[in-house]
């Protein structure tokens, strides 16, 4: 076979042994409790593909460590969470903790970064992480429906859980970018630090401006070293049309790097699902077999520096803001008076129909500002009566 | 630093020493004769960056081999002419050739294709990869002059050689996706099987018409496994505008590989220049440093198949086809009887502009046919006096 060397399956746990998965499992050594997988003497690598950043994912990890198995996994919230200490006994235990399925599905992102671009200094690295966000936002914008409408259908489909809230409000996304900022800026996983939105006050009317402006809206994760630090932050981002990211669709997943060496690089492909994972697993598998055996993360554990953390607030950049006004004399004066105040210089200003009765949006895009003046600047512009609704503030990334 | 293992510069040869390089070469060991670098007992990895596909560059690989020394190159012409013979030597005599620059400049398929996507049983692999031919046809499309008048600038701009043949006519594509077809089939390159035609024929209208019928002329190379064998072709393409594909635009060049369990990836970068080169060639030392040094391609040389060839001829697709005609009545008679006789089942039909003294051009899309088909009707068609210039052909690739 490919790797060279024989890959065999000796033994397994799961709920329930009787489930039909279409495989016969009864040559396989089964293990009620999964942790005891980690003393089987059969195994050599275990494959921990439970989930969950605690519980028995956890516990199998550190057992598999401890008697030096080489560990390979899916799991992005428990890297997230502990990937640093895990590596640190990995690499003490002499064995390998590898988790190309944790980011990003089938695209072999975490190669990438580790291998094929390890002769770049790396300055930022932003993708669409989470494939049941994009899917939600692609079908609202093709069908103009509302994100309520759209997740019950994305539900129905199978592309979101029943409980979706680590997907739609960016928890998931923040997982692989905790584990991408470490791959690119060889600095100790710090998931706390991930500013997160999700995409629940994203409306149809926003993507519809948007589209007039020129972009698409995106759930993006996005690390990137500032002089004030490294800022990693997932939300609904504006993208130019112009840029490959926007096109973009469905349930893909994309990630960006962008190196000294290299420039800009784009790597696109299924973010979930069980061909992709089972295809970053296996890979991880062959690596191990052929005695491949990298660093967890881009370099030792112990050389991981600490996070000089910049905060959100320090964050600048360009903004759209929507705000719901009553059609009255004196709000758009309102709020340019308040932008003035604060320094926000405007790019462009949209307002779209009249009404006596309801609220009528108006949209403005601004140039570069500090995140802090632009809320400071939101805060004094809601206080107004004619404002109906709170202002929608969606980040702009230009990625030029 | 990174791969946990010095790498040093021992020995340097090159055509004029005292070229300003910016760098101090006094403290390496010249060597007049590239060559003697092989018999350099300093010397355990040769980086050949010479080019061609005979001459010094083969010399050298050769006689690095045979004195045991491992080989990075970015010379895609030397592996696609005699990859296969040489990963033998390689293998034979325990060394690796390492070859990510040949492909793709800084985007590392290579490794993406070799380990990334191990798992995978690869169906195709097609993408952009000539830059210099993209930044031609986006520019051509943006400003909407002729090809000639963008090549110029292109030269000028140091986007194009001073003899533009392999980058226009699909050579230096041809190369690349040579390597690439053998790293996913796994089969032995044969250069000589790849259908290569260029973008000279390319005119401002064919882009015009291509966006309003919904595409991108792009120059892909493309490999595919169909029932008739492995195709293996270069040339200019219809790519639908909601494909990624088609927005790539300028020098950047794209990958997409197609796996039974990954689905669609696609790899996006700068795919030539100094950064990107260096990007890949120094990975491809810190793997050998690492002591990671796998097949040279996605198997061991001597287990590589020999390819099935699929003829251009039994390739089936969907085509545009732009006539340039008599603008007088009989004419679309004509052309639709041709189609009727071969089978050849019309998809969609324009007509632009009236004139009585000069050609006006009539453009059809048609439905799935094979191509001995398509160009057989063209062959009739052509015999007729109203047709004033040689039909123009480009295929349609849907990528669905």
């Amino acid at each position: 076979m490919r790797c060279g060397r024989d890959i065999k399956v000796t033994a397994i746990s799961a709920i329930d042994r009787s489930k039909n998965r279409g495989v016969d499992l009864s040559k396989f050594t089964w293990h009620n409790n999964p942790i005891s997988l980690a003393s089987d003497d059969s195994v050599d690598v275990v494959a921990e593909l439970i989930g969950g950043e605690n519980g028995a994912a956890k516990d199998l990890v550190e057992a598999a460590i401890s008697n030096g198995k080489h560990v390979v996994t899916a799991n992005k919230a428990l890297i997230a969470h502990h990937g640093t200490r895990l590596a640190k006994s990995a690499e003490a235990a002499n064995v390998t903790i590898a988790f190309e399925a944790a980011v990003a599905g089938g695209i072999p992102i975490v190669k990438a970064m580790r291998e094929g671009l390890a002769a770049n200094t790396i300055s930022e690295v932003y993708g669409i992480l989470n494939g049941t966000s994009n899917y939600i936002l692609s079908e609202m914008r093709q069908t103009k429906k509302e994100f309520d409408v759209v997740l019950n259908q994305a539900q129905e489909l199978g592309y979101a859980e029943a409980d979706p809230a680590f997907d739609v409000d960016g928890v998931d996304a923040a997982h692989k970018l905790a584990i991408l900022t470490s791959l690119a800026f060889g600095c100790e996983l710090n998931f706390d630090a991930v500013h997160v939105e999700g995409i629940r006050h994203i409306s149809p009317l926003d993507i519809e401006f948007a589209n007039d402006l020129g972009y698409r809206i995106k759930l993006l994760g996005i690390a990137r070293q500032t002089e004030n630090g490294i800022e990693q932050r997932v939300h609904p981002c504006m993208v130019p049309l112009n840029t490959p990211l926007a096109h973009i669709e469905d349930v893909f997943n994309a990630v960006v790097v962008n190196g000294d060496f290299v420039d800009s690089t784009m790597y696109e492909g299924r973010g979930a699902g069980e061909g992709p994972t089972a295809s970053a697993v296996v890979a991880d598998f062959i690596d191990i077999a052929r005695g491949r055996m990298p660093n967890t993360f881009a370099m030792p554990a112990h050389k991981l520096s600490k996070m000089l953390v910049a905060p959100i607030s320090s964050h600048v950049g360009s903004y759209y803001v929507r705000f719901m006004v009553a059609d009255k004399p004196g709000v758009f004066a309102t709020i340019s008076s308040a932008l003035n105040d604060y320094n926000v210089s405007m790019e462009a200003v949209l307002q779209r129909g009249r009404s006596e009765n309801k609220a009528v949006p108006v949209v403005l895009t601004t140039h570069e500002v500090d995140e802090a003046s632009m809320i400071a600047t939101l805060d004094a512009i809601k206080e107004n009566d004619a404002v109906m609704e709170p202002p929608r503030l969606i980040r702009i990334e230009p990625f030029n």
